[in-house]
């Protein structure tokens, strides 16, 4: 069994940086929400387009924790796949990685299925059926590739 | 003639710093824009309230000149008034003081009235009535209160 | 035996908000921030002071829970407490109240204590006994109040 | 005589927008500091790297013309060039263009160059030398390229 994971870089800036040169801890929440955005996409299946289907996915849980601060100009690499995929909810993963591999932040969101008006609704199977190769329970560590 | 000054306070979160510990110069016009939310409800008009009557005021150009920084935990004192109060077009003015009412920054905001559909419309007279007691044009320096 | 709840409050602006009209998933964090120097500073301790006696509390973990969006101008109250307080650490809890009261979000937030080099070292006696009048540990409910 | 314009490119996310899908007014900022942050690394001098040698360029001044807004999702292309090249200060001139080109917003940074304790200081010759190639007074009007 194997587990894609998808890649992303962010070039950290001063907007997102706080005092003591760090990046503020709220900020990655943002930069993840841009990593799934491109992994959305890379998938063939931008988020635009999902919500012209009649289909978004709010945040609903996410957790964060932070191994090292991340500083201003750090080229960030940013690893995406799933821990869990359900009938109408889905959680990523994340592993954000600063200059020479060093582990910055560890995190998971969690989002709902739902039609536009927020009723959750099924993913649908050919939706699911792309997800699926970026599926690695959490029980299965990551850190063996 | 008269000038009414509006006033409204901020404290400086580790969220608006950055590297160097002063305020990003973003962030001012986040602030400026609380501000301003506070002003219309204090007139009593709350904007949310102007919304649900086909009122927008999108901003169209707005200018900062930095004088000094602010630190974390300062607390700001926003000071607002009009410039301009046009048809369908107003200019709002604002100069933000630090701890002992040094200067900070200066800044304007200008403003369509629209629709919700962004098409220009007239500002309501009652509406305008209210904003007047607000304005001073720039010619009339406010420096002398 | 009690457990003190400090209350902050916060009105949303459109700088918080996201397409569909509620706040950005990452603002929360920002709030829960300004919630947690407003507590310090009625704790008679403010972070900047600490800060100069050379204690730092970086965010080390947190876990937020979304119940339902905040909206533009909503009047949030935000509710923070203590759930753990160790040699060198310490976790507050949060909930986020919208207008009625309606519970729009949980959140957890764990901080190390550390030197201005980022260095654990114990918390003060004195603060650690000024935080324990808001301890409450998570097996007991804070719903009863 | 010819003047060089730097292209930087940038995903609209869902951070950066507000009610009624389009990009909050003050995180166009926030693009232009990364634009400007790309620039100085293509011209050979990242600013992380001036800061090592002593040179800072905090903004001074801002105006940003909206003419048409963001949407999610949208690939911006950032146009940068200087109006102005002086002793201790620079100006940057932006144009935000959207998908096929759309014109949607025009702003200007004004910047002083200092020491890490924000004493103006002269820009290096060499510095300046390397900007000129990028400067076009704003007399010249750079919509004829």
């Amino acid at each position: 069994m194997s587990c894609e994971i998808f890649h992303h870089h962010h070039r950290v800036t001063y907007a997102e940086c706080t005092v003591g040169n760090h990046v503020y801890h709220s900020r990655y929440l943002d930069m993840l929400e841009a990593a799934r955005g491109e992994f959305w996409r890379a998938l063939g299946e931008p988020l635009e387009q999902l919500q012209h289907s009649g289909f978004i996915f709010p945040v609903i849980e996410c957790q964060l924790r932070y191994r090292a601060p991340a500083r201003y100009d750090d080229l960030l690499t940013i690893e995406l796949w799933l821990t869990d995929l359900g009938r109408a909810r889905l959680t990523f993963a994340y592993r954000v990685l600063g200059p020479a591999g060093k582990l910055l932040l560890e995190a998971t969101t969690e989002h709902a299925c739902t039609s536009l008006e927020e009723k959750p609704q099924r993913l649908p199977a050919p939706l699911a059926d792309k997800l699926r190769r970026f599926l690695r329970p959490p029980a299965v560590t990551c850190l063996d590739r």
